[in-house]
């Protein structure tokens, strides 16, 4: 069979589209789908209205050979993606006997009666086959139909889940034998834009396998490299290759790798050499203790922090000099410096880290703007200052100075020597 | 006029289809068109792929006449949004003087040159009006075309987020005016649950107007009451007879309305109080200082923090008793009243607070299982502690013991008693 598959996914319901809750199933199926080699090239959901999901079927059906629908299949009156499915493709509804009692069978453990209105979900489409649903009342449905496989799955992400992996996936496998395995890797970049990474890989950004595409972060930039091979030792070996060229031209900026963040991998150096770490904060107001307590497991090398907000905590806390502060003004090289020391100090850590600036959206003046923000590092090797100016809103001003220091952290415990200027 | 607003939202990015970023934007604009009287009838996604985008475009022309696009309008040769929209409409790109000034400002301000592949940033649809971006380099594309209403705006949430607010939604209150007013109201709860508020209030919750319906909320619940009438008075007015009831049953639990906050209604209660904070953080790690100085202004009121994460710390800079976590644990009722007593005591504040628990995944035992969390408000009246057994992630954990403090503090300013038990 040389055909390939061209996945969709469906979702059906109208609390999604008022927003009341997030569809996070079509990130699933993606998810799913891209770890069996299988792409999804279209997300969408709609409303519990019968022409409505009549006319997204045929939109669908006239882009994609496999369709996952999620929700719609519950036993009220709102529940209409099998009716509109076997009306869009024009056969009747059936019961099935033997879903039917999977339905009776589930109410009696639970020592229930089947109410009347649960009958409907035993209903199959002509030509389909049921999919069972062992977490709950609602059967899936199977049915192909003009080229396309179409499966029905329930809502809840409880009965979801265990349907789509064990019942989608295997019959694409049977029906897509063929398929390339496709494998991505993310490579975390800090320090750097993303135009600046794109002008010095151009040859990159425009092949076919691997792609490197940019991804957006938040005070970070990511590249996803995605090879397509017959097997997954295939498809690693191409990212390898890309991924080879990307560390020798921006090594100091390329902190981590798929799931990791700037707070985990500063947390699995210092946990290697044994070594902890304390802040001093201002401007990021206890953002950058959050972030690095937010990874499991770090109270074994974070000892703690302070938020400084007020002078005069900068001075009987953290032991920065009245005249310092007098002279410099809390927001400067000095008082950062002055910050980071005496936390380091005062609890008694190998590392310390501040932060301090001004975060707006008041408070700015020509010579200190909203978005200046000086942070650093101390260790046993003494103390590297770096001076930002920083754009966008007060939360961003905050994030985007947390992930800085944090970067700085990383490249004094990665073993990169402090360049002056901005990297 | 009276056609009516039939919204729809399109989201551009291969990383969605492959399931690595999820699709938050479409719950976002869902919402917020809600919340301004107006519906989405269909979300979508598609990828970085110039064939699909433009069908997503005739898809959606051919169903709704007001389309949200967020996503690929960055410099990059894979940002396809504006080149798409354009050939779908049969229009030439043009070069805005006025948003290259803006890109150019925006890297100027950076002390950086722009790079040439950023000019692209700043093509317009011939006919159409860009969207300034005080928060990137993208600008946003609005763009009326065959009836419908095209709006363009970025990916990055925090760029996005403000665009949809600021732009988008007052240009659609102009356009779609509606012959009701129609008019919400949202009360914010913390400390009771939405099934014990909803069983109070079900002749609330049945009516058609106003409207009561409950909206997820973390760590909080919130209820929106949404009025129609001829004027937006007389809508005002009848929100007001349902929260006057509201109020009455639930007075202890409502601490705010529409966008305010936990700390933002501290904060106000302190400044009017001319007062000060102080924060002792164990298990929510910084979290709790980072939500208070979200608050811009917090400065005022706000002296600073301590994050114990480490024994050594509570003991050392807080003044925790060495006997105290001895004898009864970092995780006790003794050492959450020593940890806020401590840090009111040490930066001379008017009220400290404190929060110590077990935020997991690991850490729990049978006696102090993860969830376990005791939080403290200490003032010059005396101290108050409260045994929370919370539910959820690391994450979700962290942020409900934040919230539930907070919440505590706000009962003690607003001069609720202190309650023994749940409330």
């Amino acid at each position: 069979m040389s055909e390939s598959c061209r996945g969709e996914h469906l979702a059906v319901g109208t609390e999604i589209l008022l927003g009341q809750i997030a569809n996070s199933h079509a990130r699933t199926v993606s998810l799913e789908f891209a770890n069996n080699g299988f792409f999804i090239y279209h997300h969408s959901a709609v409303g519990d209205n019968m022409g409505r999901i009549v006319e997204a079927f045929r939109v669908a059906a006239s882009r994609s050979n496999v369709v996952v629908v999620t929700g719609g299949l519950g036993p009220t009156a709102d529940d209409l993606t099998k009716e509109a499915l076997a009306q869009f493709l024009g056969r009747r509804l059936v019961m099935s006997e033997e879903a039917l009692r999977q339905i009776e069978a589930y109410f009696r453990s639970r020592q229930r009666k089947m109410p009347e209105q649960n009958r409907k979900q035993a209903l199959c489409i002509e030509g389909g086959e049921m999919i069972a649903n062992p977490n709950g009342t609602a059967p899936g449905l199977y049915i192909e139909a003009g080229g396309v496989h179409y499966f029905l799955l329930p809502g809840p992400p409880l009965e979801m889940v265990p349907m789509l992996r064990n019942e989608v996936l295997p019959r694409l496998r049977r029906l897509f034998p063929h398929e390339q395995v496709l494998v991505s890797r993310v490579l975390h970049f800090c320090g750097i834009g993303e135009s600046d990474v794109d002008e010095q890989i151009p040859h990159l950004l425009a092949q076919a396998n691997p792609t490197v595409a940019p991804l957006a972060g938040e005070g970070e930039m990511l590249l996803r490299i995605t090879a397509s091979a017959p097997d997954e030792a295939a498809a690693r070996a191409r990212i390898a290759e890309v991924e080879t060229e990307l560390r020798q031209r921006f090594s100091r900026y390329i902190y981590g790798v798929d799931d990791e963040s700037l707070p985990s991998v500063v947390g699995k150096l210092l946990r290697t050499r044994g070594e902890t770490l304390a802040v001093a904060e201002s401007c990021t107001g206890g953002g950058l203790s959050s972030m690095i307590t937010g990874v499991p497991g770090s109270s074994a090398y974070y000892l703690g922090g302070v938020v400084a907000y007020h002078n005069r905590v900068k001075e009987q806390v953290l032991g920065v000099p009245a005249a310092t502060l007098a002279e410099f003004g809390a927001v400067s090289e000095q008082t950062a410096r002055a910050m980071a020391e005496g936390v380091r100090r005062l609890f008694g850590a190998d590392w310390g880290m501040a932060t301090t600036g001004i975060a707006g959206p008041d408070g700015g003046t020509p010579e200190k703007p909203v978005g200046l923000v000086y942070v650093a590092v101390a260790g046993a090797g003494g103390t590297q200052v770096y001076r930002l100016q920083l754009r966008g809103s007060r939360e961003q001003i905050r994030l985007r100075a947390s992930k800085q220091v944090l970067w700085r952290m990383w490249q004094a415990l990665a073993g990169y020597e402090p360049r002056a200027g901005a990297n």
